[in-house]
């Protein structure tokens, strides 16, 4: 009956696209430890630790701090659909997949969106939001793409936190491509609802989406007149789960949290800020590199986890990928929307973001483009990588 | 910094509660595969492997047969949010917690629900359903569940299927705790949408619900006037990602499907019938093992997965329970909502239904029951046990 399915045997890839990024042994293992009961004492000190360092992770003390049990995009929707109830307006900036994804999930649970719009590889303007609040002042929630994924684009948010804290709104925040790997300081800039994914910047297996909200969130999804439509995302109810209540609520992914334990706990004995300098590191490393092939950054602000380039004219996009994925085992991802065929995103995140991958996709972009017929100087690539941060100064940050 | 975190080393138990249940060593391994890419070639053709051998498991021909990216109450959320438009009225059959659920979900969808209530414990009658379908014409869909997780209960089928097709409705069933140990011929009663989940009888960790819906439950979604409310949850979209178009939705939790993809094929490899002879048998010898301790059970309708009995007069639940955790390793269910504190719930799920798991719990029950002051004969618990089925006959089943 089954003889025609064979032996599950994925190859080893280097995961250089935009997430899942590579997974550490060390965690795999984790996540390949005995499953336990959900209520066993065991695995509710399990929940408890990794909430205490998912905070630590989000720089924040916020309880409301947990891991929702569903991917990325379930994070997302588990903020959207507790803080808005229908009717409620919101003001969702879109410059890429992911805001205009938010935009679509705010709308399905009856938010009046007041969308700002700019061209996919733009940051939002600040002036934007504070026109929009201006324009709308019954706001409450206004939703932002931290690193939006889809272009590579690294959005500042210092200044927008502040307006939408005068305003009296509630600031919402995808870190998805962030967390882990860039400064995202819940508390320091007053974020009231944030997500993530496990598979980005943490280097854990898709699966999971860390949440924080702050005590003025919970309080206002706590204050709502309606039941949040979602049974699985409702906060009121997970708050009881992984509060010190422990009311049974749905039966958690005993093995996947077992693994994002083991990847924070990896993050937490790095040290967060010796994370982040890593990452920038090796973004400005692939960059001066990327730069000496010829290749150009799509946006203004680029994150340090995702580089997001053109594909050079008369290249075949798909081509390229193919090989690197069929010749090198590397994978880097493709580009959407508008960027359909005509982008690259190499992902430099958690365990791939490695002097070593960069080396490596330097290379392997040199060879196949020369191979394709450009004139490229051989070794000029990989000068120009070293060049940019010096290798002693690698020496002494990783 | 993170130096008071120990080890990750959660303890091996013998997983006997009302899931998860016991997950091999092949299914872990599988579990700790080399994370590859969500749109990787390889990974493409290892979720179309699993819809092959969902399909098998929930013995079904439908196309839309897939795993949602949660636990099983997504997979609940995700059947009736799609079959729901706010305003449709729906009949939900109510004997226990989950019943319970389903009725909460469709409100919050926007459901108008006549529920159907009866003791927790009893199964619904096909009259019930009959007269309430007569009283409620425009109903759409009927929910109801097959394995009742909190109280054991066992609801046949067969009759109620007639009634909900001959009145034009959709039957949506929930077979958490029976798919792939207990019969559920999808086609053959033509049940229009189902959901399960991966960490009962197919013994595999939490994190994934298997779903199917049929032909004529997918023409209705299609045919929904408004968007589904669930952006995560919405079979129109995870259609096409599942599908030969592979349109990037989500990224899906790709360890949890290698994991998935193993335990169908080891329950292939075993094969469906003989699974469920297996859970049968196992479930005859416990029965009489624990009757022979004086135990009664709660359900009339016992399902052969899950054994609810009576704790017996002057004995503390949770005693028993953490003794039983403590001194053996095994996690049985304690009692939820009126059976909260009266109840054992005794899982015999897929890797856990084996005669060594039967003979372990009787005879720590046996023991745990004496040392407690019950007068038992020795050894007179096991024998019960074996002259229900006889040995011989367990060596030619399994």
């Amino acid at each position: 009956m089954a003889a025609h399915f064979g032996q599950l045997d994925p190859t080893q890839r280097v995961l250089m696209g935009p997430g899942p990024s590579d997974v550490s042994l060390r965690v795999l293992r984790a996540l390949a430890a005995p499953t336990i009961g959900h209520l066993d004492p065991e695995y509710l000190q399990i929940m408890d630790e990794t909430r205490q360092m998912l905070r630590q992770v989000f720089q924040t003390n916020n309880e409301m701090t947990m891991a929702v049990s569903g991917t990325g995009s379930a994070g997302m929707e588990a903020c959207v659909c507790n803080l808005i109830e229908p009717g409620d307006e919101m003001i969702v900036c879109v410059n890429g997949v992911f805001g205009g994804r938010m935009k679509d999930v705010a709308e399905r649970y009856g938010a009046v969106v007041h969308a700002i719009e700019t061209n996919w590889g733009n940051v939002i303007d600040p002036q934007q939001i504070a026109d929009q609040l201006v324009k709308f002042p019954r706001t409450k929630v206004v939703g932002i793409v931290h690193a939006e994924t889809s272009t590579g684009a690294h959005q500042p948010l210092d200044e927008i936190a502040k307006l939408v804290h005068a305003s009296g709104g509630y600031l919402l925040v995808d870190a998805v491509t962030s967390l882990g790997g860039i400064d995202v300081p819940i508390d320091g800039l007053g974020i009231d609802a944030c997500y993530s994914g496990t598979q980005k910047c943490l280097s854990c297996p898709p699966g999971l989406a860390p949440v924080t909200f702050s005590a003025r969130a919970v309080d206002a999804i706590m204050a709502r007149k309606s039941k949040v439509t979602s049974w699985y995302l409702d906060v009121t109810m997970l708050k009881n789960y992984w509060g010190s209540d422990r009311v049974y609520h749905h039966t958690a992914p005993i093995n996947m949290t077992y693994a994002l334990r083991e990847a924070l706990q990896m993050i937490l004995e790095e040290g967060l800020p010796q994370r982040i300098a890593r990452h920038e590191l090796n973004h400005r490393m692939l960059r001066a590199g990327l730069e000496a092939l010829g290749l150009n950054y799509i946006p203004d602000h680029s994150l340090t986890t995702l580089n997001a380039v053109h594909v050079p004219a008369g290249v075949d996009d798909a081509v390229v990928r193919k090989r690197l994925l069929n010749e090198y085992n590397i994978e880097i991802g493709a580009g959407l929307g508008p960027f359909k065929g005509k982008a690259w995103r190499i992902g430099l995140m958690g365990s791939s973001s490695t002097l070593q991958n960069v080396t490596l996709i330097l290379s392997a972009l040199e060879s196949i483009l020369s191979d394709l017929g450009y004139s490229l100087t051989p070794g000029a690539t990989l000068s120009a990588a070293r060049n940019a941060v010096g290798l002693s100064a690698y020496a002494q940050t990783v």
